[in-house]
């Protein structure tokens, strides 16, 4: 069994692969949700019919904050649906979510368990009023996996990513907080690109939970080429899973990564300063040695730069085949 | 003859390859300096010593603004040192600067002559108060070509580039005003790194101009190597100059670019919407056609993305031998 | 018996006059803390210690958040000491809080409990806290009143007053929430301004909430003289909650109040817009009918102008005489 | 005769009344134009208008910026009418304005003549502009008499004066620029407020000038009463001029005043530190020394507080009066 986690997400078709990948091959102690891509209601509803279909009803779901600590919540209709998960047709859940609120839940379970790690692939809101509520939670906790912001461009603005731009106020709280973070941005989850070959696969292998796989990548695809006029679906969120499963899907760096709240253009954009990675080349050459000490302040992150994506995709593969 | 220039530099050790590039490529008109690397009184001083170096006194100097528009100067001495020009040791300039403010040249030559290119090698400033001055150049300018910026990282902060980060306002203004504009941002000007080889060709090619751009890389690359810790010296400026010369060398993008004025971390920022240009790899491909529509606002800028530097050495090696 | 309350607060030394008031003349449900003044350890310790002087440990305390939602904490020791309460010996309480966290109390209470207002003397992180757990908050509270902000001038940095600089984005958070809010800014508090004289009076009434009351302005007046050279002590948060007790007291008007978040001057201001009050005289005009039409938004708040400060000050005395 | 003078103006009504104060009190060395209330065309061809009613043609006009230093030019024709100053039918100007540019003129002028002082009734482009251009003027330039900003509020927001909303970066430079600044902002020229019963009076005095002046104030009032809901129109620019001839009409304090550019609802907002002005009382109190030390930044300007509005009537009654 993996290591302990508490998946933080708000499905959305991306963070339904994330929860495939976690519920196998990680112990999931809980999952809480966060208003995002859809509103609270809506995501806590889809996390718990996408756990039906995966036969894990035994996992907690626990709702969380169903808008931004600061600001108004804007959703992500057009890539998602009306629903948060338009595609596949999935009956009414037969298990409700639990009484207790997501932060509790995360806050109690960190503060009594030993070695626990979050991952988070919605707005950090539920993160950071956990941290707000009992900051001692920051030294108990492994680590903190997030997919959101980016070390190169955005996509809702061209700096900022979704989740960080959601929320960030937010953002700004958990990079601040001493937490250690491993950021799956848009640089890395980019390299991860879905198209109908992968859609063909999925029907191939024919588990429930495959041919969920197989819708929800069929409409995620379609609303991806229309919205955004890419080729394919990147499945965000599911990396920020992977590279807790298998560390050697993800080349990555340290670096020093804070959250931009002030600017008219650059609002929610993760300042990522690698200025000690470059060499004379214009990019991050991953196969050198740091060249600069670090020019600002010390690194309090670990930025996903490369993704192996064919490893990704077998691991994903063997995953929906082992649902029964 | 190449095309008719103004060039605003602030010399300033890769001004200075600026300077020999455009003397003997282009049709100079004149050039203006402007407060930034050092004080105005150095960079017109140094300006006006490296044309007697080029044998070329017969090209007016014009001074221009001290100061940036809005804020103080920022210089950067551990990069040129005290003067400016650190390295060479060169007689005072028996010719001096003229009268006419930078500014005033600019607008009269620009009214009074057509197809007038601009080059900008330092802050923006003296642009940005020609514009202001007479907003009808900018229909009159044919292109501007600055180094200043940056698609991806920045160098004075993690997002900012020097130029543009002494004078942000100007540069603003520079960019919302409809001028063409050419950004061989350092995402470009990383890709010219001169190191001890190219120096050691300098002394071979052995003329008056080839030892004095020995003399400045020498001094450029050891103040870097010890301020930047990269191991070469970056000729930024002469980039901007040399796409004039040669187009060829360097690709390019078209782009909406616009300025920071206004965040914590990113004030100087020349923010690039460049999600047109993206595939599913996480950087610009310019091997294929833009995939998306533009998704913010239209262009404004062309940016230089991938530079040739074994063509750009040639022609400079041509450039330095020429000087008899 | 007078209405229901809630009084979140960061005793500190005029929060512990508005506690004074509020137990006999409020239906006081409970008292909140947060760090503010001091940190959250030490007012809450205050909290409890002021209610035995008062005989009142019958009411309830819940600690709340410890820092603000965003930013690190500040606190006023020069104002408060360093215990956030010094002046007075007062021994340690018998009585400890509740284990229920300052906003649970909050959300549980109002769902629970028809016509409960909320009183903020301290920053309105609780108050923004519980907002965001449970936003159907927002439209059972009957009202809250707060001391913070300020329709002029500022005390923490020439347009901020501390309560609001202290945590902006909760600030902003509340006052865009729809909550009724009366808001005692600086303008008003600044009227009631205890000195010697009337430490005299409160040691001539000689019960033990008296006396504490004298040791405490004793105290502040020194630190206020000492730290912002004012000639007496502001009983800043006294004016949120004698305004519920007797509206007779306060003057005030409808505006708009939206927090600034980004100024680099500004950060923290209470943006008040009064436009629709001004004659032709510079200042609001109390005795005359609106102008104007609202230039901007609808007020969102009821912003205290006047204060009746003999009126406060019987009230006050009556009050000190009543404990027995 | 009064001191020399340069007058840089956006004609404009309130513009016009400043103009009637200056040519008859003080040495006008010339009037400069700057885009404003108006167009610059628009401004520069009142200027010329409004002397030539005048009788003063022999005092040159120069023509300056169109448009504020970094951001785009908004006008208010709501309250000066399309032309800039609707109201009085008056000639084509016979006169045309001189080749030379307002900027130039001004550093020529305060470079070549001792003890000029500088008023600017606009947005400060102009006095930006000649600072960068020759930042030795401040040393120069006797004082800077301004109308704009205010120690309160505003009028074009809650927080910003329409001069200074103009051209906030032109602004922050002349408030940094270390000249002595003399500002009758709002909360100042708000005092100033002419009804018809002083239209009424102009009529009766019935010089060319006086007609000028009740034409203007009749349109003014009508326009400020419907725009702006008042009941009279201020003679805001007036204020600035009046000041210099009479300076016991302004009683003022020094304070240091910042200028906001970053905020969302305060840029443009003259920040003024008025800390060490007051007492216990919410207002500055005038007639009592000042109580704190300065708790900020050192005072940078003089700011206007109380104007004798009878005295200033008396002033412009006489002035039209000896208009021949």
């Amino acid at each position: 069994m993996g290591r302990k986690v508490i998946l933080d997400c708000d499905p959305g078709h991306d963070d339904a692969f994330a929860m495939m990948l976690a519920v196998q091959h990680l112990e999931v102690l809980g999952i809480t949700t966060i208003g995002g891509n859809c509103t609270l209601e809506n995501v806590t509803k889809n996390a718990l019919k996408v756990l039906e279909v995966l036969g894990r009803t035994d996992i907690p779901v626990f709702a969380g904050h169903s808008c931004p600590m600061t600001v108004p919540l804007v959703t992500a209709p057009q890539f998602h649906g009306e629903t948060g998960l338009d595609g596949p047709v999935l009956p009414e859940p037969a298990v409700k979510a639990q009484e207790k609120h997501a932060v509790d839940f995360i806050v109690e379970t960190v503060m009594d368990t030993d070695d626990v790690t979050l991952i988070a692939t919605g707005p950090l809101t539920n993160i950071a009023a956990a941290i707000n509520r009992e900051p001692r939670i920051v030294e108990r906790v492994t680590e903190l996996s997030i997919m959101g912001g980016s070390v190169t461009y955005g996509n809702w603005t061209p700096t900022a990513e979704f989740n960080i731009f959601v929320d960030p106020e937010a953002a700004y709280r958990v990079f601040n907080s001493g937490l250690h973070i491993k950021m799956s941005g848009l640089n890395l989850t980019r390299q991860c690109c879905l198209t109908g070959e992968h859609v063909k696969k999925f029907r191939e292998i024919g588990t429930k939970a495959a041919n969920l796989a197989a819708d929800l990548t069929d409409f995620f695809i379609g609303a991806t080429v229309k919205s955004a006029e890419l080729t394919g679906a990147n499945m965000h969120d599911a990396c920020a899973v992977a590279w807790l499963i298998d560390p050697s899907l993800v080349k990555s760096a340290q670096m020093h990564i804070d959250i931009e709240l002030k600017g008219d253009l650059t609002r929610g954009m993760t300042v990522c300063d690698y200025r000690h990675l470059r060499g004379v080349e214009p990019e991050i050459d991953l196969h050198r040695e740091p060249q600069m000490a670090f020019r600002g302040e010390k690194p309090n992150a670990e930025a996903g730069l490369e993704l192996d994506f064919p490893g990704f995709m077998e691991l994903l593969y063997r995953t929906l085949t082992n649902y029964k």
